[in-house]
């Protein structure tokens, strides 16, 4: 390698200390899914190109793999060509037919991996990214309740992260879809489209839509808006729609699983982190039957959202067997890069040492690293200094680091400032303070919140 | 999807139980290592196949990426073409050079991803596979220390996991080239060729490589053997080395730092964990410099040697600042898929839960789910039964997921088999002794091993 490479647009890297806030943030999902009895899967990162474009409309952001030794061996079908995965959904239905026989229903699992797709770079937007899923999914039926279960683990998840605010908003297809119907209009689609429209066109473009596309009349048009226009943290959106006087059966089912769904989380809101029904969310997607759901991060609204998903009655099918589902997708990268490039997250140190042993000589090394091990063997990450130089200097290698503590070896400790005493004990000084105390390294311990690097949040 | 889909070769995936194991093994592997002070990067799967073509030998096991819709839109060049990483080492070497004015060194990271190489698939080879890689790395000059501290690191890692028994082989180029020079060896290249061979054919045919191809005497020859016989697990190594009358100054620098890194590992040794100086050990690969690693698990000899590394004096260089470096792989797909595909290794449960709470009734599913959150709130996984069926068969529904405890609520607590009875306060089963006591769902543990999935040995 001669020349200092360069970064690759779209393939964001961390830097030691993103790195571990990356971790934290992982972790602590990983923790709230296993409560809640989530199992860990991973798959792998192809898939046969068929599968990737059974839905059609992402074939454009596909990478493809071809073996560079390989030209005129492998044939070019769309079946035995291989490309990278772009979501997690899709390589998880291939793996629910795979090992349906194998599998305990109903499976909840979750996922967290990275995903390709070869779109046009912006901040927010990557070619590859790391997403967080969880998805409940059965054989035949799958019961309402699980919706409940998923909105109210990934808002636990949420709520438990080192973030700006947070919306979870919530809807339902029957609920808006049975509204449509109620009110009489006779293309369903068309309706939906033009209200998917209402965050990016103003409400008189809109209604012209629902007039002109969806053959609404005036009225019709503004009840639509109406029920657009109905945002709630608890379950008071009901009456409201109620009051607009439209009679339906699917929407009667819709507003019960909606409620349900906001009540199941309700004990988890806060003032960083909200779940509201929010009538104006659709999702574009076709495949969802119910529940949807988006989150928006405040002060970073144009990242759209970070955290969707949905009830799906068939996640994937063999032909015989259907397999429902309903999921929810975090999107871990998306997240946390515009973060870290705004420099609004970090940690507090870029090692997880929280002890520098210092060295006193060359010959001193042995004894050093029995004082680390001793640190380590309760827990304390603990690196040895690399090179026997003044005091000074070594407290300035962990000062670099972050590292909080200086361990002086007993006999030979002394602070840099204080070179000519000797002690007979060890001792340890956190460079912070200045503060230094006699220790014993089978017993002393560095206060909890110093054990690891903490997350780090500069203007909040 | 229409058919089931049948697994891709090469490709392996995990169950739940077996992923569980996969995951414990990584998270052991990760506290190991930042015990150490050793920081968490991740880098992308991509590289210019330029940066993966430096090592020319490994050309072959290169996948490409080219995105579906970018016919004719990008040049072919090896620049600008992209390839999926077959190891940890060459994107560090890049990361390090590419954030080099970012990064404290020496730096230690370690690095826990999957890598891709397009051959032939079979045991223990995979064309996708995780890595779990140590490195430390410096500019200029990295202390010979850091050899013994990486060898000590590695060997408390794989002490700690649940494995056949393992041997770490070390050996140290410096000592064997040494050694060659001063028995008065010419080619000593064509003598580490030969030597290298001691595995793959009998001692008379090495011997016969020596004499034919690398010039030596009968004599010489028959020092190379010996050397290469020598095989210690502590530093008599050094004794039996001296004894063969060789005097180099290479082989005495080589044979101190050989005698360090055993000695630095000796206090890991256990009975199924061993770290042995192994004289025949060379390491084809031309950037060792002097450390070197290689292991063995026992009863898995075919698979080679499945975690290795050692010393290169030039991990990347810019042309002006040199990175020298000491590090070690860990295959870990490489270890654990033969020992999952023979069920030599797995996990107690296939999910998180260690409790399932029962359900009396679709009533009291809200009740039974702040049962539920109690257990999670100290830390406890637990889940709510999918369907209010009667108690033998919520029972069944926690056996056939190894869920050790059945919770069933106040009031309505009835053991299966004692159908009639009405219990006032809550009670759970440990359904593997069906031992049933009352229990409060905000002080109730269950015991430690309970709490999480076991790993499980079969036949160990």
């Amino acid at each position: 390698m001669s020349a200092k490479p360069t970064p690759l647009s779209g393939f964001p890297e961390l830097l030691p200390a993103e790195r571990f806030v990356e971790q934290q943030v992982i972790d602590r999902l990983r923790a709230t899914f296993e409560l809640h009895g989530f199992a860990s899967i991973e798959t792998r990162a192809v898939e046969p190109l068929e599968q990737l474009l059974r839905k059609g409309e992402i074939d454009k952001e596909v990478y493809l793999l071809r073996r560079l030794q390989a030209a005129g061996e492998d044939d070019d079908s769309a079946a035995s060509t291989l490309g990278l995965h772009f979501d997690l959904t899709v390589p998880f239905a291939r793996y629910v037919l795979e090992n349906a026989g194998k599998l305990e229903f109903p499976f909840r699992r979750y996922q967290i991996q990275k995903v390709w797709r070869g779109e046009r770079p912006q901040e927010g937007r990557y070619r590859e990214f790391t997403q967080a899923d969880i998805d409940v999914v059965s054989r035949d039926v799958l019961p309402f309740h699980h919706d409940v279960e998923v909105a109210r683990v990934m808002a636990e998840a949420l709520s438990d992260l080192p973030l700006p605010a947070l919306r979870l908003q919530v809807n339902n297809r029957k609920l808006i879809e049975g509204f449509f119907r109620g009110i009489g209009a006779q293309d369903v689609g068309a309706v939906m489209r033009a209200v998917d429209k209402i965050d990016k066109v103003p409400p008189d473009v809109v209604k012209a839509m629902l007039i002109e596309e969806a053959a609404l009349s005036g009225e019709q048009a503004e009840l639509c808006l109406a029920l657009a226009d109905i945002r709630t943290s608890d379950s008071s959106f009901v009456k409201r729609v109620k009051d607009l006087g439209v009679e339906n059966e699917l929407l009667s089912e819709g507003l019960a699983e909606l409620a349900a769904v906001i009540e199941g989380c309700s004990s988890v809101s806060t003032e960083r982190f909200t779940v509201e029904a929010d009538l104006r969310i659709a999702r574009g997607l076709d495949y969802y039957t119910g529940t949807v759901f988006e989150t928006r991060m405040a002060g970073f609204e144009s990242l759209g959202s970070i955290c969707s998903g949905g009830r799906y009655d068939a996640l994937a099918s063999d032909g015989r067997t259907s397999y429902p589902g309903v999921g929810i997708s975090l999107g871990v990268t998306r997240l946390l890069a515009p973060l870290f490039a705004r420099k609004k997250l970090t940690a507090s140190r870029s090692v997880p040492s929280a002890v520098l042993v210092a060295l006193p000589d060359e010959q001193s090394r042995a004894r050093c690293a029995e004082i680390a091990q001793a640190l380590r063997e309760r827990g304390i990450p603990t690196e040895v200094a690399p090179l026997p130089q003044k005091y000074g200097k070594q407290i300035r290698y962990a000062e670099r680091r972050g590292i909080p503590f200086v361990w002086f070896p007993a006999d030979l400790a002394a602070d840099a400032d204080d070179a000519g005493t000797h002690q007979v004990s060890h001792e340890v000084k956190d460079i912070r303070s200045g503060e230094q105390a006699a220790a014993d390294p089978h017993t002393w311990s560095p206060p909890a919140e110093d054990l690891r690097p903490q997350v780090v949040r500069p203007e909040a």
